[in-house]
Parts: C-alpha cells; structure tokens; sequence
C-alpha cells in the first residue's frame, strides 16, 4: 500500500486507512474555499484537461477496462468518448455561468410596507462531493463519469469510493484524473479516490463531506441514505437505485408493427447484458399478440454475455430461479448458464398473476431478463400503471390512433417516471439539457434531480443571498459590471407590488 | 366534531378521525391530475381568489388571530397583508410559467455516435404537498402561508396540518380559503386542513402524500424528516428548523457607530417579542467595545411581551435558566417574569467560554433573548465562524475600510448561512426573486431550498422529459406552438457536440 504523501499525489492502493482518509478529507476540506473563488474559465479549463487526458490515454484505459468489466471493446471505446464529451459539455456549462442562476433585486425604496433593500442571490458550490461509483459504466458512471463531472463543474472538490468491480482501472484513471487537473492549476485536494466499503462509510459520515452520489442497488442505497440523514450534520445524499423501466404497448401498435416492437424491445432488454439502468424490465401486451415466436427467436439470437462480475452473475442466477418458481407463467426463452455467463431469460405471465406477485415482478433484475404481463382490456393496463412503483423512464409503444388511450393513461404514467418515450427505447441517453435522468422513489431517493444532463450540475449548488453589500464585497457574478459576463436576472425598482418582510 | 362531507367541505373541527383522514387525503389524490393540468391562467385565478377572500376577511381574522396569538394588532395586520401579497405573487408566477424551466432539445441527426431525439424536459407538480403550519407567523407561515402558495403555485394539492398554537384562526382560515378555491373552479381535494399532532404524523406516513413541509424545532423536524426518509416511499421533506443567526461587529464598526449598531442589535433580537427564525441570537463584539451601558438601556427600553403560547414562554424560562447557569458570564439584561410574559435578556461571554460551551451557546433561544461573545483579535473571529453551525442568516456590520478583514472572512462566512447582511438586520425578509430563505443543517434539512421568495416554489416540482412524442400528445408548455405563451429553451441541432449515451 502506497500511502498519500504531504503533496496530495494520488493513492494508488486499493485500500487506504483512516489516518489516509483523515488526509484525503482534510485537504478536499481546504480546496473548497479556493474552488468556489475561481473563474469560469479556470474551471473550463480544468474540466477540459481532464476530458484531453482521458482522450489521451484510451488505448491504455480500454484493455485495462476490458479485462476487469468484462465489456467489449466498442462499448468501452464509446463510453470513454461519451465521458470525455460529458466532462467538455460541463466545461462549458462551467464557463457559461448560467447555472448560477444570479438574481439581482436592485433596492425600491417605494414598495409597499417598507423599502426593498439591495438583494442578491446566486449559487454557490455546495462544498466536498463524494461519488460512490457503478459498476455498469466503468468510464461514465465511474471515477470521472457524470457525478464527477458535474460536480468539479460546480465548484467542488470530489473524492470518489471506486467501486470494487474494477479497481485498477479506477486507480489509473484517478492519476490521470488528479494530474490533469493539477497541470491546469487546481488546488491540492480538489480530486482524490479512497477505497473499501468500509472506508466509504466512514467518509460519508465524516462532517468534512457535505453532499454525496451513489448509483447501485436500493438495499446498499438505502443504507447509504440513511447514514447521510441521521449524521450530527445530515447532507444531501442523491442516489440512483432500481428501475423497471416499464413499456405499454397497445393493440394498435402490436396491429401495426408487432414483430419490429419485439425485435425493438429485445435489443433492448439484452443491451450490455441487461445492465443497463434504463433496462424495460417489464413489458404490458396485449393479450392475444401473437409474438411468441418472434420473441423466443430475437430473444435465442443473442448470445451468452459476461456480467459484470461473478457476484452479479450467481446473483442473477439466484433471482431468476426465485422470480420463475413464484410466478410460474410461461419462459419465452430460458436463462442458461454458457460457460459461465447468462443467455437471455423471458418469462410472459397474465395480469392477475402480475397483481398477486406486483412487488417481485417490479423489482429489478440486473442481468439479461425481463418479463411480458399480458392484459386483456384498457382497464387491466390502467390498473397496472396505478400499482406501478417509480422508474427512470417509461415507454409507450403506440400509434396516432391512440390518442383517447394514451391521454387516459398519461397524468396517470407521469407520476411514475422520469422520462417518458414515444415509439423510442429507453436504453440510450443522451446527455443533454433536456435530459431529466431521475425518477420517482426507487428509481432515486431524490425526484427532483438528474444524474445525466446539464441539469445534474444542479445537485451541487446551494443558493446564497448577499443583502446590502459593498459592491466590491460581492462574488464576480453578482456585482453590476459582471466581470466574468455571467447571465444576469435583474428585477428593478417598481416592476412588482408582490413582496413583504418577514 | 364535524365530519367530512362528501362534497369536500371543510373539517372545521379541531380534531379529525382516521376514517375522516382517510377521505382528505383520497380527495387529495383525486385532484393531483386535474390540478397538474390546469392552465397557468386557472392557477392565477385560484390564488388570486383566495388573496381577495383573505383580504376581505381582514376584520374578522385579526382579532381572532390577536386572542390566540398574542402578537400586536397592527403586526397581525401587516402579516395579512404580507399574506395575500405573497399569494399574489405566486399567481404571477404560476400565470407566467418561468418555473416550469421547459427545455427542449430539437432532434439533430448529425450528433456524433448517433441522431439525438426530440426531447423536452418540463418540470410536473410533484403531488399533494402536506404543510406542517409554524407558530410563530399565523398567517405568514401557517394555513395559508408561503409554503400553501408556492404549492399550489406549482399545481400541488395541499393539506395544512394546523399548528395548535391557533385552532380556530386556522379552521376560519381554511374556511376561506377553501370557499375561494372552490368557487374559483379548483377540484375538490385542492385544499384541506386537518389537526392534531397523531393525525399529521399518520398523514405523513400515508403513501398519498408526495411531499411535506415544515416550521419548527430541530427536534420535532428531524422526527418527522425521519419518517419521511423511512417511509415504504420516501418523500422529500422540507424542514425549516433552528437558527441562531450569527452577527459579527468589526472594531472599526463599532468605532464608527457603535452606539447605533447596539440600538439595532437590540431592535431586531427582541422584535416579535424574540420568536422570528432570523432573530440575530448570538453577537460576536470586540472585547473593550464598551457598549454596556447602551445595550442595558436598549434592552431596559423593550417592555414584557407575551409569547405565542403559556408553553413557548415555559420553555423559555427553564432554557434560559439553565443557559445563565452553565455559560456564567454576565448579564447586561436579566430576563424576568412580568405578570407572566418575559422582558428581553441579554448575557456577554468571552470567548474561552464559548469556545467551551459552543453546542449550547449556538442553540437557538425561542424568545427574548441573545448572547455577545467578546473576541480579542481576527484570529478568535476566524476560529468562531469556522465554529458555527449552518444558520439562515449571517450579519457582518463593518466598514469599508475592513475589506482585506471581511474578504478573509467571507468564504468560511458562505458555508454558515443562507443569507449574508451588510450593515443591515436580518429580522426583515423581503419576498423577492433574490431572496433566500434556507441554510445549511441545523437552519434546514435541505439547504438547496427557500421557504420564502419565488424560489420556493422549486420545492413542489420535479422534472419530467418527453421523449419522442406525437405533437398533439406532448402537455401545453411542451408544444411548438406552445399555446400557453410559456417561456421555452431551445436547442437547435449543431449547437453542441457533447453529449452521449448511456
């Protein structure tokens, strides 16, 4: 084990003690000041080193990911493209300012009850980050994935628990990580990794941290939640956990373009071997659709798939077993084990099985499975999306015809997802400002926030009022020559009667 | 005791069976659709009536509100004012939409691994929002309040939990209000009220509600944040609880003006009779400020005020006593017992002893009452901010020559307090776009948020994204022709390169 220095060079161990920790807190303590006085363009400028290093360094990080994720090579390439565009497309919301949101109420001394006084309010970075990384995005949802992101974007220092599912590749991207943002002149303690489940539980009751990320199981998030809530000073704690990701297909569709819905919703469910967090793991047919064999032969052509790691895999093995004895219903294709690694399972039941067995058919199974309930009216289906838990997302597979069905169900579909899709799956996500990458309880333990998207800048920022001060007292982004050229929202003197003193 | 009738007809009595909770909070549920799908334009006119229907009701409230509360009438009456103000305010933003934050991002087939769809992001009332009324603002803060009016701003059903400081001002209020609402055409269910402390505790418990507010003590808030992370759904809770308000005096301040700033010092602690949440409880003075004299006659100067209930000013006796007990120090003002209501108090402590005894001395004292802490030097300054908890306001009185003093202090300042004062008081808060009425734990339990201002609306709303849609299916806000006249982001295709998928 290679303990941290006195200079704040990077732990490369894969365990680290508290005495380590201790220091690594300490100095992400002390970084915070200088990190919320930067400019836009120091921020921008450190994000992009970290997006160029990482570029750099692909044909090294790749096969290290390859070996320790068990994810092809194309997939990885592309998901270190996705992170390195994230980190640039923050770099830019950082040198932007918009986030901020600088509201200036300039003084009135004619309103109402009293004189409105000078009031200004813009965010400020919320203070030390720590990102419990995935599993299932070793590059995007890891060390220097969208957590991360966003939060350096705001003006916080970050400390990342890898996750134990590929520690040396978290170790070599937390160098490249902590060397690129030091060349670009970011002060010592504002990136650092520890790791060990314990460690991460100790850093996260630590008063030295001030918010956290997690993205995992709702169990391990769960738990996490609650430390964060009941430490002497409880913090903001987002995590991502389980989502079913349902789909509705209606007879219409299934009428128009059954068999491309089928081959559609197989692609799917198998994408990455089912671990994708988007995963429709629960899809409402029709009864009487026809697409047995459509869906046994899409579902037979795709191959066996490495998970992740072997506890997901006999985690997996375990579920399915659980889930098929309960539910009984019929098994459109048979996880088997090959070598080891899991070929894709379907199990259809009938809608009264799913309203006796709702609980177990909405909880998620991470891994190439999903299940068909099939209904037979429009009263079964609007049934089932009343009993429906929160998701990230929710899919609607339908045509223009279906304009009375869908608008009876949709106020209902809204309270239970994130992102609702027309005719789309749901397995791609693009990162951008109208990305909302969140959802209803358990989908996340915070409805109001993204992880994906411009948007997940939010979760790192508090608003702060400066009442009456000296002009030269105030941050560059409030004061009236704007400095650094943020956007500004000013309310003058007389545009409103709407005010009082509390 | 009235029950529930079955056209949602107020509870006027000041207790509520289960059964009849039962049915509140079913009519709730029922109006969260049509609530949501209101235009901006029927939301206006709902809060619109129930300002003019308080308004109206001005002389039959305040003297309800004055034997109950035992505030001042013409405190009473400005609150009300204040009341409807804020309620019309929110009607403004509710008809204006810009909280709505819709995104939309226009399909570009030329994104880098692959076409971007048509996604547009909106932000969806979150469901019914329970109140937990406050004390000590019968208007301001309690039935129709601001946390009433920026929930059903955000299109969320509301049901108030009366505060049993005052019954009967609350159940006249809900009277009206409810009488608004439903002849300006808003669903039964919008609006209710219900009481006792086991009923609220049950409501909160109750799958049915989709958010909770409150205004209180740091006990009772964390009890009841406890249940709402706990629940078999957790639910965001927005808590507003203790805080001590720290004022820091500079030595050139007081050389300038000390006399001054001890008369507004003593102003501010003592308005309301001691029981506003920004009340400034703890004054960090030069030692050798040799303001004694001034503020023993300004404090001498504040008559006996009675406190909102006989158990806030039992409560405040025995804290008080136990406080004089362990700090010692010495008393500029001894809080007595006239014919029952306390007069103001006021102890100095150097600063070893509040070094010693910083957990008691920086808990808030709900009354009359405030401690000054005499620092000898910057570096006693510095150590007591580091030492702070998080507050909703932080005063500094200084001059402009205390720049390079107030500039290293600033940044530790912004991680105490929500709102920062400049030779100002922080007893007055104006309802204003910059306006920030929140802080770091123990002032709330989520210092991403306002209970006052516009921004409090953002509590009540989460966002949705639309993926794909059919035109015609996508809500009013969303629209291209976007009938409501909504304020609407657009990103055009080849705005960006950075972006991803996951």
């Amino acid at each position: 084990m290679t303990d941290r220095d006195r200079e704040g060079a990077i732990v490369t161990a894969q365990t680290l003690t508290s005495e380590s920790l201790n220091s690594v807190l300490t100095a992400a303590a002390a970084a915070k000041p200088v990190l919320a006085a930067q400019s836009p363009q120091q921020r921008y400028g450190q994000l992009t080193a970290v997006a160029d290093g990482l570029d750099a360094a692909a044909e090294e990080l790749v096969p290290v990911a390859m070996a320790e994720s068990h994810l092809p090579e194309a997939r990885l390439r592309g998901e270190l493209r996705r992170t390195t565009m994230q980190l640039r497309l923050f770099a830019e919301e950082a040198r932007e300012g918009r986030f901020l949101d600088v509201r200036i109420d300039v003084p009135d001394p004619d309103f109402g009850s009293g004189p409105r006084p000078d009031i200004r309010r813009m965010r400020r970075p919320i203070g030390v980050v720590l990102n419990f990384a995935a599993s299932n995005f070793p590059f995007a949802f890891s060390v220097a994935g969208g957590d991360t992101a966003s939060a350096l974007g705001a003006g916080c220092p970050v400390i990342v628990k890898a996750h134990e599912g590929h520690p040396e590749l978290s170790a070599r991207t937390a160098e490249i990580v902590h060397s690129a943002l030091t060349g670009a002149g970011a002060p010592a303690g504002t990136f650092d990794i520890i790791y060990g489940r314990e460690i991460g539980v100790a850093a996260l009751s630590d008063d030295r941290v001030d918010a956290a990320t997690f993205t995992g199981s709702v169990r391990g998030g769960l738990a996490l939640a609650d430390i964060a809530a009941r430490r002497a000073r409880p913090i903001p704690f987002y995590g991502e956990l389980g989502s079913i990701n349902p789909v509705v297909v209606t007879p219409a569709a299934i009428a128009a373009r059954g068999a491309d819905i089928a081959q559609g919703f197989v692609d799917s469910f198998t994408l990455g071997s089912g671990q994708f967090c988007t995963k429709p793991g629960l899809v409402f047919l029709p009864a009487g659709h026809g697409l047995d064999d459509v869906l046994a032969t899409a579902a037979a052509g795709k191959p066996a798939g490495e998970l992740l790691t072997e506890a997901i895999t006999a985690g997996f093995a375990a579920r399915l077993a659980d889930l098929v004895g309960s539910l009984g219903g019929r098994l459109l294709a048979e996880s088997r084990l090959i070598d080891g690694n899991p070929s894709p399972g379907l199990l259809v039941i009938d809608y009264p099985t799913f309203e006796q067995h709702r609980n177990n058919a909405m909880t998620e199974v991470f891994g190439p499975f999903a299940i068909i309930v099939e209904y037979r009216d429009a009263s079964e289906i609007a049934s089932a999306i009343e009993q429906l838990e929160g998701s990230l997302t929710l899919t609607i597979q339908a045509e223009e015809s279906d304009s009375a069905l869908v608008g009876s169900l949709l106020s209902s579909i809204e309270q239970k997802a994130g992102r609702i899709l027309v005719n789309d799956w749901p397995t791609g996500v693009s990162v951008t400002p109208a990305q909302h990458h969140g959802g209803p309880y358990p989908s996340t333990t915070n409805p109001l926030h993204t992880a994906v998207g411009t948007a997940a800048i939010e979760r790192f920022l508090r608003p702060v009022t400066y009442q009456n001060f000296y002009g030269p007292w105030l941050p560059e982004p409030l004061r009236d020559d704007n400095p650094w050229n943020v956007p500004q929202n000013r309310s003058d003197a007389g545009q409103s009667q709407h005010w009082g003193r509390r």
